[in-house]
C-alpha cells in the first residue's frame, strides 16, 4: 500500500469511525450471533494476491460489526467501562507510525521521556503526594503498564525482592525455596482476580481476608492475620488494597492498612483500577486517604479517562525492587545514558513497549482538567440518577451504597427472582448488565460506560429493568 | 472534541504520518538530545482548559520529534526490526474505535473469533502442522499475545502445570514447594534474556547451555543436561528453542531437541521471535524441521510482518494446561457460551486485551501472501548485499552465517577495534547499529529494519562503516 492509497483508506476510515461512534445508540448492543459465526463469512485462507482497501472496508459490517458487542453503547451497563475518545484514537494514529520499541532511553528518548513528564502531570491531576513522583527527583515515578493486572504482578514481584533481600541477611542459612514457601500476601477476599492470579504466578500464597459488612478490609482484620501467620512462621510481604472493588465498588479502609503495613514492613499496592479516575475531582480523595503510606499506587486511565486501553497508570517510590527483580542485561540492550534516565523495560514484565503517553497527553490536553473532572461527575450523577429511580419503585433495594458511577441492585428477595430479572433484561436485548454475588447474595451491577450516556439512556435502562421485573414478579 | 473536529484532525494526522514516513531517509537516524530534553519543552502540569487540536499538532516536530529514535528509517540497522505499515495503522484506528476489552468470548464475539480464524490463516501460512490450528477441531489453536517474553512465560507457566499435575500424582506426599523447588528448565546461553527472566517470574530454575560452534543448542548437549539433572534428583520440565538467537540469528537444532523432549516429557516452546516470519517462505522452512514436536510455538508478526506492536504470535497444542495455571473465574466474567470459544483471558498474562486481530486481518489482505513473502525475500537479499561488500573487503570477517535478515561483522583483529569502530559509525550519526558479543567476541549486528531499505542504503551504511574503520585501523 502506498501513501497515496493509505491517506484515503485512513480518512475513510476516520469517517467510519465517527459515524460508528456518533450512531452507536442505534446498534443492538450485544450481538445475536452464535459461537463460530465468523469462520463461514471469510476464506479459509489468507489471499495470495493483495486485495484493494475498499474490499476490506466493505467487510467490517459484514464480518465484525455483526459479531461486536459494542462497549461504548450508552446502553452496555456491564462490567466497568473501558475507555475510548477521539483524541486517543488520534494518538494511536502517531504512536503507529513512529512505532518504535521504547524498552531503554536510547531506544526512543521521546517515547521514555514523555512518559516520565506525563506521568508527574498525571499524579499531580489525581492529588498524588510528591514522592510517588519524578519530579521530586529521586528514585520515584511513573509507569504505564499494559494492565492493572500486571502493576499488581510487577508490585508482587517487587514486594518480594526486597523482602528476600532482607531474610536472606537475617538468615543466611535459608534457600531461596524456603524463604519462598513462607511469604505471604494479603487482600479483600473482594480484591480483583488478578490479585490471586499475581499470587499464582509469582510462586507465593496470598490470603484474602474477609471484609466488613460495606465489603472494606480494615486494618484490624489485616493485623490479625498477619500476628497469625507470624506465629505460624510465615513471612508477610505483600498487601494489595483496593479503592473500587470489581463486584460493588467499595474502598478498603486504607488509612488504617496503610499503618498496618508501615508497621510490619510490608509492601503496600493500591489497586485503583476503575475508581482512581475520580481522584481529577478533588471532592472524592477522602478515599484515598492514607495514600502516601502505600509503595505502590496504581489505576486506569484506559476504564475511566478517556485514554484508550492499554494504559494502566502505575507509580512506585522504590523502582529499585523491581528493577532487582528482573536483572537481567545483554549488551544490546546496555548503553551509554544507563542511568540517568528509566530504562522502562526493568519496570514491567515485557521486553518492548510502544508509545503510550502520546494518548495520555492528547487527551490531558485536549480535553483539559476541567472537562475530564466534568466527565467523571456526569457519570457519577447518573449513576445517582439510577439509584434513585431504583428507590423510588419499593420492590427494588440496593446492595451496596452509590459512590462512583456504579449501582449495585436488586429485587428484594431471592437470588432466583434476580437471575431471572438478569436473563429476562439482556435476553431484551436493549441493555446490557452483568450480575455479581457476595456473601451468597445476587446482585445486578450497572456500571456507567459509555461517554455518549445521558439521563435518556438511564430512563431506558430503568423501563428495561422494571418491565423485566414486572415479568419476572407476574410469573412467581 | 466532537466528531467533525475529529474528522479534520485524524485526516490531518493521515497526511503527517504519510509524510513523516515517506520522507523519514531524511531525518537524523538517532536524535542528539540529552537525558532530559523534554521537561522543559512543555508545561509542569495539565492544563485546566482544553487545548485546540491544532497546538498538539504544532508541537509533535518541537516535542516529539526532536527526540526520537527513527525505528522506520532506512539507516535504522540496530537491534531486530520492528513492523510499521500503513494497512496495521489503519487497522488500529478501527480497533480504537471499537474499543472492546475481548476477555471472554461474549465480551465480543467479534474479537475472539477473528482472531482464531487469523491464527489459522497465520499459521498455515507458516506452514505449521494442523495439530497447532483451531481448524484442526481438537483444543489446539492459536493466541495473539503482547510480546514473545510474555509468550515464554505462558509457556512456562503451561509446562509448570502439566509437570506438577504429573508429579503430584507420582509423589502425593511432597508439598508444592518441594516440587517447585526442583523443576528446572534449558535454553541455549544465546536464548532471549526473557527466557532467563520467566524464569525469574515463575520462581524456577533455568539452565543455559553451551551451544556447538555455531552458536546452535544441541539434542546431545540437552540430554545430557537432564540426564545430569535427573541424578541430582531434579525434574526437568521445560525447553526452549531459539529459532533465531537475537545476537546472531542462530537456529537450534529443533529436530534433535524434539526428540529429547518427547522421550523425557518436557515441555518444548520454541521462540522464532524474528526469524518466524520467514517461514512465510517455503524455502526457509527446512529451518523449523522439527516443529512438530513442540508443544507451543511462537514468532512476532510485530517485529517482521509488517504488523505494529504489539502482536506475538503463540500456538498451543493443549492450552488446557494454561487454562489450568490460571483457574480464576469470578462470577461477574462467566457467561452461558462457556466452552463453546476459547476464553482468551485464560491464555494470557493480563486480563484485558484489545482487538489485535484486524492488524493480523488488514495486513494478510492488503498485501497478500505473496507480497509477504516479496518483503522477506528483499530483506535476506539486502543482508547479502552486505555480506558481499563486507567480504570484499579483506579488514572485515564475518561473525555469524547469513541466512536471515541480520549480518553479523567485526573487524579482524582486537575487540576494542570494534568498540572503537562502533562508536564512530552510530558518532557519525547517519546509521545506527548495536553490538553483541558471544564467547568473548565482540562484533556489530546490521540488521534490514526498515521496509523503505534499498540497496542505496546498503551502500550507504557500508561507506559508513568502511570511513569509520579507516578512521579507527588509522589511529592505531
Ligand atoms: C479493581 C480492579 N482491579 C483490576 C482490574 C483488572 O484490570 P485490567 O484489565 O487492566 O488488568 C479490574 C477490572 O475491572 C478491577 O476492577
Ligand atoms: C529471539 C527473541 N526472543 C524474544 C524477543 C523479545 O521479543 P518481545 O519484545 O516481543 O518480547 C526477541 C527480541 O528481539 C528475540 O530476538
Amino acid at each position: 500500500m502506498e501513501a497515496k492509497e493509505f491517506k484515503e483508506f485512513a480518512k475513510a476510515m476516520a469517517d467510519y469511525v465517527a459515524e460508528y461512534l456518533e450512531n452507536i445508540r442505534d446498534r443492538q448492543v450485544v450481538p445475536s450471533v452464535k459461537p463460530g459465526y465468523l469462520r463461514p463469512l471469510i476464506p479459509e485462507q489468507a489471499p495470495v494476491k493483495p486485495e484493494p482497501w475498499t474490499a476490506v472496508m466493505d467487510d467490517i459490517e459484514r464480518v465484525i460489526m455483526s459479531g461486536v458487542t459494542h462497549w461504548h453503547s450508552p446502553r452496555f451497563f456491564a462490567y466497568f467501562p473501558t475507555a475510548n475518545s477521539y483524541p486517543s484514537i488520534v494518538a494511536d494514529m502517531l504512536s503507529g507510525a513512529i512505532a518504535c520499541i521504547g524498552f531503554s532511553w536510547i531506544a526512543s528518548p521521546a517515547c521514555t521521556e514523555l512518559e516520565v513528564v506525563m506521568m508527574d502531570w498525571l499524579g499531580q491531576m489525581i492529588g498524588l503526594p510528591d514522592e510517588f513522583l519524578a519530579r521530586s527527583g529521586g528514585e520515584a515515578g511513573g509507569v504505564i503498564q499494559g494492565t492493572a493486572s500486571e502493576a499488581t504482578l510487577v508490585a508482587l514481584l517487587g514486594a518480594k525482592s526486597r523482602t528476600m533481600h532482607r531474610v536472606k541477611e537475617e538468615h543466611p542459612e535459608w534457600t531461596e525455596y524456603q524463604i519462598l514457601s513462607k511469604l505471604v500476601g494479603y487482600c479483600n477476599s473482594q480484591a480483583h482476580s488478578s490479585v490471586e492470579r499475581a499470587g499464582l504466578l509469582g510462586g507465593v500464597q496470598l490470603r484474602t481476608l474477609k471484609p466488613d459488612d460495606k465489603r472494606r478490609l480494615r486494618g484490624e482484620t489485616l493485623q490479625e492475620a498477619i500476628d497469625e501467620d507470624i506465629r505460624k512462621g510465615l513471612i508477610p510481604f505483600y498487601v494489595v488494597a483496593t479503592l473500587g472493588t470489581t463486584s460493588s465498588c467499595a474502598f478498603d479502609a486504607l488509612d488504617e492498612i496503610g499503618d498496618v503495613c508501615n508497621s510490619n514492613n510490608v509492601w503496600l499496592h493500591i489497586d485503583a483500577a476503575y475508581a482512581g479516575s475520580a481522584f481529577i475531582c478533588p471532592e472524592y480523595r477522602y478515599l484515598m486517604k492514607g495514600v502516601e503510606k502505600a509503595d505502590s499506587f496504581n489505576f486506569n486511565p484506559h476504564k475511566w479517562m478517556l485514554v484508550n486501553f492499554d494504559c494502566s497508570a502505575m507509580w512506585l517510590k522504590q523502582p529499585r525492587w523491581i528493577v532487582d527483580a528482573f536483572n537481567v542485561d545483554p549488551l544490546y540492550l546496555k548503553h551509554d545514558q544507563q542511568g540517568s534516565a528509566p530504562d522502562y523495560r526493568h519496570w514491567q514484565i515485557p521486553l518492548g513497549r510502544r508509545f503510550r503517553s502520546l494518548k495520555l497527553w492528547f487527551v490531558m490536553r485536549l480535553y483539559g482538567v476541567e472537562n475530564l473532572q466534568k466527565f467523571i461527575r456526569k457519570h457519577i450523577a447518573l449513576a445517582h440518577y439510577f439509584e434513585k429511580l431504583c428507590l423510588g419503585d419499593e420492590r427494588f433495594e440496593l446492595f451496596e451504597e452509590v459512590t462512583m458511577g456504579l449501582v449495585c441492585f436488586r429485587l428484594k428477595g431471592s437470588n432466583e427472582n434476580n437471575e431471572a430479572l438478569l436473563r429476562r433484561i439482556n435476553g431484551r436485548g436493549k441493555i446490557h448488565l452483568v450480575p455479581s454475588k457476595v456473601d451468597d447474595v445476587y446482585f445486578l451491577r450497572l456500571a456507567i460506560c459509555s461517554r455518549f450516556t445521558e439521563e435518556s439512556d438511564i430512563d431506558i435502562a430503568w423501563k428495561e429493568v422494571k418491565a423485566s421485573a414486572d415479568e419476572v414478579l407476574a410469573e412467581n
